[in-house]
């Protein structure tokens, strides 16, 4: 038996599946909010394997903070052009001086590393966009202390203290509609994209279950130089609502309605029309932590974590951690064990003290009708038990960027 | 009856207030999130009355994406300094530019104006932060659309349509929990603060209960020129401590334990002393949304949105409405009807219909054990389609500064 | 006699004061060009005083590079309004950690001191212009080495080494025009403007002699709040312009014509009237080195140095020494020495030998008829001489504001 | 005869060229001045061309005001790094929306323009900086004013009118020295950097003439990448020693010495070794006219104007182009007409007349001792009138970019 504070409790209200009406959001990777989000995570990647690569350890840092400023388009059917760029800022702090504890002293280039991780990331995430022209990267690094941060090193061995009084929470299983949001997203950004170039990376999905009948709502962005004239527009629209109905039908019996770019006007010639294929080149700005959790979705019906996930060293940086383990347990669990019909843990860290003993670990069960959480209680506390021993699994996971973080 | 689609619904789930584990936490209005949220609402605020002075309607404009830069002091007892300036980034569009249908042509001052906003906001909240050497401000407002947005003039007669399919959800009653950490914030940033100089308006604080007893962590940033040296950093932590276990004492029977800077090693001089009074001097950044919900606090254990209600324009940017109008919608019903132990709502949005004919407004009610729902259901259901009449009022109150939305 | 090596020759050219044509121009202190080099100048002042407290001698720094851009302005009579802020950027390094030799470590607040110049400067200068909301000043000052830059300590003896191959010029007298054109700008904005709040600070002075005349352009921002209207601004106009003919019949012999404010058009209502009193309000950019020379003008018949004299340090830098040093050299010259009608001399550094051991010092009369020039060669080498061994007085006297820069 | 007021005197001050003590400098292309000269003015050209293809006429713009604050870099034999990035901020003004007579509307994406000019700019000079990460371009160029700036159009009739009181002026022949100290840098840049990559483009060039020797400095930034170690940063001084004092030798017959990184300390390991080619990796700041004159040189002997020349538009800007004619002026003169020692002109231009027609062309002639002003004043005059009656070729010609300007 394990000495780590878990508890395990059966709640009576029903899974989100049975509620009467359930909202589920995505962000695609092209949104403004997804865009800081993943700039902010691949910053954070690359300066944890900087640190890694000449110290051996990953040094203090975070760069949660991304901001983007929207630019200023004027798109075109056949191609239309940036006006004003788009500014993003990256906002952190990073350890630039280190002197180790055998006197070699290290210069970090962190905010070159930075720039450099961020021109890819959007250069992967948004071709279209021109890097320079249309979008302009800037850095506010400021220094962190210095101190040793970890003990994160080759070895990996040691857990590292919490740096802050925080919590996280995961769920499973997805509902129908959480899964058809999230891979109608992937989906519409993998494969479909791949085969429809006009369709931009920045596609939101707003799903809507009211009892057996779901609403999907898509705002995608349509990409300028693909696209002749009105006429090949609508056709890009009409194939995109056929695609997700397809999808989403592949994944529920309800009832599915869906809806594309339901606030064009055709007639004054108002569509969703752009250039480089995300929102942020006209009007929408952007920052860190506004958009999915780190499971990906935005789910109104289930409590959610404030914490920004993106960008936060994993090492000891408590928010992240647990959010990401959190859902990893609660993965861990449904899978492994039968029975369950929705499951949520809540991981709540005490400053100072060990990141595989939180607190407490707070388990809410909803049980299949004819299963006693008694039954199951102790498959349960084991794996809870055994993923919060491999706490610094997650570390790892995130650095060689395994793991999903919006 | 309303023609509006109000769903009321009751539900088994044990209310917040009866649940076993519960975690709030409020981030004072020094803390960086804090001083963002504060920052966007106060330049939306100032661009609302600038457009309503000056054109007699309220344009497009949304500031809610300030970003703040953490800069770097040196405090020391009996008076630091700031070293490197903290650095404040307004960003979002507003209209520069606008035709009224008269043909009168309006400029206007929007840069300026929110400059001033953000100066004034800072000197009332961050007295001991000095303008322009201390924390520079700059400014990236993109110019809006131009379209006449609303109606909201001087008769605020019509009511908009949506910008956007989105929601908001209210809570009401506070539990014994919530009330003491937001009271605890506003206590001290108030009255305890006029009377004690040294405590510094970043006061975090960190609520857990667990059954029938409540943890309540401070952070209280201290600032060093009210205090001469270590002792009186000392007194000065007791003394909150003091102050905060009185004051919870007065909000509950339950048992209640308080920490005051935990993190503080007296040995090693590690403790929260600030030369301003806000941790954004050293190292902790921000941004708007990451903090407090509209409802000034951050409860897990509640459904939240995930919407930064500050800076949105209060007119038609339905994220901010519904958030607080839920709120308002939550607090009647609880204040008007009796034997409601947990009351919540959700407002859906539906984009391009009226904000006062949402997709769907579902109430879900936990009642006191001896009433039932069908009881008090038309009571709910007039004052929602009430205060769903009434919306324009939350667009009001929010001009003129009577609505918290953080 | 000395060991320097101080050459002096007679030329034979037109002293500039008998050459048929002259052009002399000065930007005012509110000029955009001339803000730069007055902030890069306080700035400047502002650390070496901040090294001089702290650490007790000047460690290395550079802030000759400030950058302003224009803002947007809607200047009305009767008072209007800046509509979006002029940005001003300072540039440069600056030592911001020290170690002394005896293991004392300094922290030097070397960004919230710069900005404090800058805004005590602005204020003194341009006091209609609101700090912080008509005007951003940011600040990017690298960090400079932090090697020991100088021995101007406290006792201020030894003799720094040049920094740098480069040199200055000087010359004496100033000719009737530039003589006008400096006390014009000086007057206008000393005790006209006292007298007359509607004279902005941008006031620049264009002389042109051709022969015996001259003529005055002058271009003088008015300030919108004290006119009330276009006679009020006619009358502004003709008081400055019968000002300097007043003042310049006290300084000539010569005919002089003024002319304020030619490109004015009354009639499409296209005149200089500004909310601050400064043009960088409207479109006019500015940076530092770009305007009057270190004696205050910019004069085309004399040769000039184009080294930017002002922000850069005074102790160790020698195009900014030996400018300001030339022309204290010419000045002594012809103060002391009768029958100079023109001198000129010019100092050109070494790198790495002490300043006060100029590579050569070079100097060129125009002797008055009656006078040859071995008759006053010793005595002008004497001069020289004792002035080239006072250098490090030039640096005192820039700390402390005793000389100007441009 | 012209009516242009065109003045010729003879003056019998000595030749430059016959002068005693000469000083001449050159920044090379890739000092940071001289890079923020090249920006601003590629920055032009590609905005005279975008509104000329967008247009058919150039619109109202500036940006001569580039700055470039310089990065940290740690630099290391056979490839160091940039540690933190080079910022360059673009400034000025530019007409980004434009309504033509005909009622067609513009909106000119000069942000865009204007960054990409940059890039290329930088890609093509200095070509180890690697764009985004190693440097980072942010722009702010005001809205200009819209009006109708030029009639430069398709046909390039019309003259404009001078935009300002403003003087140019020009020099030919080229003394020994300025032509060594020119063609030394271009050639270093030219052909010896094709063959000896390991020479960066930041070679700045020092000619001092004493009688008849010349000493030239030569400071060469050596890019760590091409050379494995000291011995090899040896040899290249060496080489780049070697190639100058041959090229200077086929120039002149007066004896040479050349120094190279005279500063170098291979003792103390300070050496001139920079990882991009440029000091603006390291602490060096640069802006916009803090360099070369318009013909290259920066030349003490001779008068000059402060005025910058890049980055000005060429239609109207009279700074600009009257430095530019000036030049092309004596060239002329020296070239077409014999007898000639020394020839400066000087044009003054007036305010709102037109460019072709300047207030007073001044040309002062030093002829050859057996040549008389007498017998080529018609001669001169006759050059003067036909390039003044010419003016508007320089506008095409910096359009094309066939003309120097720094």
């Amino acid at each position: 038996m394990s000495d780590r504070n878990i508890r395990i409790e059966s709640v009576d209200r029903r899974a989100v599946e049975d509620q009467e009406v359930e909202i589920v959001e995505r962000k695609g990777i092209g949104h403004p909010d997804s865009l800081c989000d993943g700039i902010a995570e691949n910053v954070s990647r690359a300066l944890s394997n900087l640190y890694l690569d000449r110290v051996g350890e990953v040094l203090h840092y975070n760069t949660d903070e991304t901001q983007l400023a929207a630019g200023n388009a004027a798109p075109a059917f056949g191609g239309g052009e940036v006006v004003e760029p788009i500014y993003i800022l990256l906002v952190g702090r990073a350890t630039k001086q280190y002197e180790a504890d055998d006197g070699t002293e290290y210069t970090l280039p962190v905010d070159s590393v930075a720039l450099s991780a961020a021109r890819d990331y959007l250069a992967e995430t948004v071709p279209e966009l021109e890097f320079g022209t249309d979008v302009v990267v800037d850095v506010r690094l400021g220094e962190g202390s210095g101190d040793l941060q970890t003990v994160f090193g080759e070895d990996g061995a040691a857990v590292p203290m919490a740096n802050d009084t925080s919590f996280g929470v995961g769920h499973a299983p997805l509902t129908e509609t959480e899964r058809i949001v999230l891979e109608t997203e992937e989906y519409l950004n993998g494969p479909y994209a791949d085969d429809n170039p006009e369709l931009g990376p920045d596609v939101k999905i707003m799903g809507k279950r009211e009892g057996d009948h779901i609403d999907l709502t898509v705002a995608a962005a349509m990409i300028d130089r693909y696209l002749d004239g009105m006429e090949a527009y609508k056709d890009a629209v009409a194939s995109v609502r056929e695609a997700v109905t397809d999808l989403a039908a592949s994944y529920t019996d309800r009832s599915v309605g869906v809806e594309v770019n339901t606030a064009d006007d055709y007639e004054d010639g108002a569509i969703y029309l752009t250039t480089t294929g995300t929102s942020a080149e006209q009007g929408d700005d952007g920052s860190v932590g506004r958009g999915n959790r780190s499971n990906g979705l935005i789910t109104p019906n289930r409590p959610m974590s404030m914490e920004a996930t993106s960008g936060k060293n994993p090492v000891n940086h408590i928010g992240k951690i647990y959010n990401l383990l959190s859902t990893r347990i609660a993965e861990a669990v449904v899978d492994e064990v039968p029975g369950i019909r929705d499951f949520r843990v809540r991981l709540l860290s005490q400053i100072g003290r060990p990141i595989d003993q939180p607190h407490v670990a707070d388990a809410f069960v909803v049980t299949d009708d004819d299963v006693a959480l008694s039954d199951i209680e102790a498959d349960i506390d084991a794996i809870v038990d055994r993923e919060l021993a491999a706490v610094t699994d997650v570390t790892r996971d995130v650095i060689e960027g395994d793991l999903r973080t919006f």
